[in-house]
C-alpha cells in the first residue's frame, strides 16, 4: 500500500425530506449570501427549488439563481456565473442537480475568488481558495457530492478537463434518494454506469498488497450488481435508490481507493467521446469500459480474473486465468446491456471517421505529450485501436 | 434503509514515517501549546516520543507531557489531565498510543472546557465542545482515531461507560503502520478482534434494504480474516500492518454503519469484564461475541446464515439455514482462537461466583433500567445465560 493523505470533510445529510435541512445546512458553514445554481426546469417543475428556497428564506438567508446547467457542463455559464457571483457579493454556492451542476457550481466557487482565468485550473493549477460550496443531489452518478474533483468542457476546442483541490469539496451535501424516483430508466442507467466506472478506474492499479481497498471496491461493486437491475425494473423503488445513492457517494470520496495507483483512462477515453457527441458520459463509458479492459487485460491477468471471481460470480480457470479474466469482462458488458446502455459506437452516435480527430485532442490537446497514463501508458496507436474495438455490433470478447 | 447524517471531517495521514508531519498537522488546526497524552514507556523507548517533539518544535509549537493511561483508560487521569491542561492554558491534545490513550485524550478535551464533571458526559449528555484533538496511532484496533467515541471506566463502581460527540472526532490522525510491528501478537490479536466486533455490532441489525452498508461491513471482515493470520505469523510484515490499519478505522468511522440500527451487546456485556478483570478489551470480546451470537441467532437466523456464506465461505443449508448460521459463528470463533484469542471465562481470569455482580452493574449499574438494549433487547437473566455460556471449556458451539 502507498502513503496518502485523505481528507473528507463534507457533511451528509441522508434521508427522506433532506432538501428541507438546506437553510440550516447553508448557516452552519457561514453562507449568508447564496448562489443557487441548476440545470433544466426538472428541479422547478418538481417543486424542489420552492422547497429549498422556502429552507433558506426560513433561515434569513438571501439568493439568486443561475439555472442552465447542461449535462457535459460548458465554461461559458462558468464564466457567467463568475461575474454574477462577483457583483452580487455571493458567499455561498448551492448546487441543485446532478454531477454537472455540481461541478459548475465547484468551478463558479473557484474562479470567482481567484484573480486569472478559471481554466487555469482545468489545465494543471491546483485549486487552493474556494468559496464553500454545497448540494443537493437528484442522481446518483458522478460522485461530486463527496469529491474534490470537477470536470468542465471548454467551448473553444472541446476540450474536456478536470481540476482538483480539497478547497471544491462539499461543505455538506444533502442526499434524498426520493429525488431521484422520477429519473427515466436511461439516465438511471447511465448513472449506475459512472458509478461502476469510479469503482474499475480505482480496481485497476499497479499498486500491491491493496486487500482492503481491493474488498472495499468489489463491496460496491456487488451492491451496483444487485441494486441496479431493481431500479432499472421499478424507478420507484427507494431502497434500492438508497443503496445505490450512499454506493455511488463511497465510490468516488476516494476512501476505497487510497493508498493505490488508479487508472483513469476509461474517462479519459470517454470524455472526447461526450464531449464531441454530448451523449451522456454514463452512456459513454459503457461503451469505453469493455474495450479498454480488453485492450489491457494482459497486463494484468490474474486483477481481472480476481473481479471476475469476486464480483461477476465466475468460477476460476486456474489453468487458464485469462479465460476467467474475459468471462468477467463479457459479465459486466452483459450487465451494462442488460440495463439498457449501449454497446458500440452506433448506438453513442459517434462514427469511426472521427477517430483520428478522437485520438489526436484526447492525447495531445491541451498540453497533453502524445499518451494518456494509467493502469497502462497508450499512445495514440493504442488508443485508435481502443476506440475501432468499440464499433464492432456485438459487445461479447 | 434509514435516514442519517454522517460527518467525518477527520484528516488522515497514512504511511510511513508520518509522525514527522504532527508539527505541522498541530499548526493547520490551530493548535500552538499541546499536551502530549501517551501510556506507558514504549513510546518513550521506541523514540517515537523524541520524534513528535522535534516535529513540534521544528514549527515552534510548545508542548507538556502526561503520561501513564492505562488499558481500560480511568477517570482519575483523567481529571488530573484536565486540571493540568486549564493550569497551562492547554489548546490542543495530542495522543500519542492507542485507543486507552486517545479515548483519555478526548474525555480531557470535552472536560477542559466544560464546567461541570466530565462524567456527565458519561452518563449521557452529548459532548458539544472540546479542544482540538490529534492523534498518533500505535496499535490499530479501537477505531477511535476516526470516530466520535471514547470510553472511559470510573474508578468508584467500576463503571466502564462510553460518551460521544462530533466535537471529540480527531481533527488529524498519524496512521503509521509500522510503528506496529512492534507489538506482541497477543496484543496483535486482541486488536484485530476488538476492530471484527466494530464490524458485528454494525453487522448485527434490525434494519432492512441495508445491502450498500452489509457488503462493506463484508469487505472489511474478510480483510481482516485474510491480513489477520499473516500479522500474527509475522509480526514486521508492514503490508498487512497498513491493510488491517485501514480497515480498523473504516470500521469504526461509521461510513459501514450509516442508515441502520446497530448493536454493541457483545461490547456491553464485555465491557463489565475488562472493568473488573482488567483483561485485555479485545480479549474479552473473543470470549463474549461467539456466547452472544449464538444465543441471539434465532432473533434473525437469515443475517447469521449470510455472514457465514459471505464472510466465511460456509455453503448456505436452503432447508436449515440455521445449521449455515451456526457454522459461520463457529468458523468466527475458530479463527479468534487461532489468532491466540481465549475462548472462555478461565482463561480470562473471569469467576463463575462473579457473574451475579457482572450482571448487576451491566443491566442496572449507572441509572440503567435492567436491560441492554441491542439487537436483541436481554434482560438479567438473558446476560446471566450468556456469561454462563462462556464458561465452557470448548469454543465451538
Amino acid at each position: 500500500m502507498d502513503n496518502f493523505h485523505f481528507y473528507s470533510p463534507t457533511y451528509f445529510v441522508f434521508g427522506k425530506d433532506g432538501e428541507n435541512q438546506t437553510g440550516s445546512m447553508v448557516k452552519r458553514f457561514g453562507g449568508s449570501k447564496v448562489l443557487i445554481h441548476y440545470g433544466g426546469g426538472s428541479v422547478v417543475r418538481s417543486g424542489l427549488l420552492d422547497r429549498v428556497k422556502a429552507s433558506l428564506t426560513a433561515e434569513g438567508i438571501s439568493f439568486i439563481e443561475l439555472g442552465g446547467v447542461k449535462p457535459n457542463p460548458r465554461s461559458g455559464l462558468v464564466y457567467e456565473g463568475i461575474d454574477l457571483c462577483r457583483k452580487e457579493n455571493v458567499d455561498f454556492i448551492l448546487a441543485v442537480g446532478g454531477g454537472s451542476t455540481i461541478d459548475s457550481s465547484k468551478a463558479i466557487a473557484a474562479g470567482t475568488i481567484y484573480d486569472g482565468d478559471f481554466w487555469d485550473f482545468y489545465s494543471g493549477k491546483r485549486i487552493e481558495k474556494a468559496l464553500p460550496v454545497g448540494t443537493i443531489l437528484t442522481i446518483a452518478a458522478a460522485g461530486s457530492e463527496g469529491s474534490p474533483d470537477s470536470v468542465i468542457t471548454k467551448e473553444e476546442g472541446m476540450f474536456k478537463r478536470g481540476a482538483s483541490g480539497d478547497a471544491i469539496r462539499p461543505k455538506f451535501s444533502i442526499l434524498n434518494p426520493a429525488l431521484t424516483q422520477t429519473l427515466p430508466p436511461y439516465q438511471s442507467a447511465a448513472g449506475i454506469t459512472d458509478i461502476m466506472a469510479h469503482l474499475y478506474e480505482r480496481y485497476l492499479t499497479n499498486s500491491t498488497e491493496v486487500e482492503v481497498t481491493d474488498r472495499l471496491i468489489e463491496a460496491l461493486l456487488l451492491t451496483m450488481k444487485h441494486e441496479g437491475p431493481r431500479v432499472i425494473e421499478n424507478p420507484d423503488n427507494y431502497e434500492a435508490r438508497a443503496n445505490i445513492m450512499w454506493a455511488g457517494m463511497m465510490a468516488h470520496n476516494n476512501s476505497c481507493g487510497v493508498g493505490r495507483s488508479q487508472d483513469w483512462n476509461s474517462h479519459n477515453i470517454e470524455h472526447e467521446l461526450s464531449a464531441l457527441y454530448d451523449c451522456a458520459h454514463g452512456a459513454g463509458l459503457a461503451v469505453t469500459m469493455p474495450a479498454v479492459f480488453k485492450y489491457v487485460m494482459n497486463h494484468n491477468v490474474m486483477r481481472f480474473a480476481q473481479v471476475a471471481v469476486r464480483v461477476w460470480g465466475c468460477s476460476m480457470d486456474f489453468e487458464h486465468p485469462e479465460v476467467t479474466a474475459l468471462e468477467g469482462i463479457n459479465a459486466f458488458a452483459s450487465f451494462l446491456k442488460s440495463i439498457g446502455m449501449p454497446s458500440n459506437f452506433a448506438e453513442l452516435g459517434a462514427k469511426e471517421e472521427d477517430i483520428p480527430q478522437l485520438v489526436e485532442t484526447l492525447c495531445c490537446g491541451d498540453g497533453r505529450d502524445g499518451n494518456i497514463y494509467g493502469f497502462v501508458k497508450l499512445n495514440k496507436e493504442d488508443c485508435t485501436n481502443i476506440y475501432k474495438m468499440m464499433i464492432k455490433k456485438n459487445h461479447i470478447y
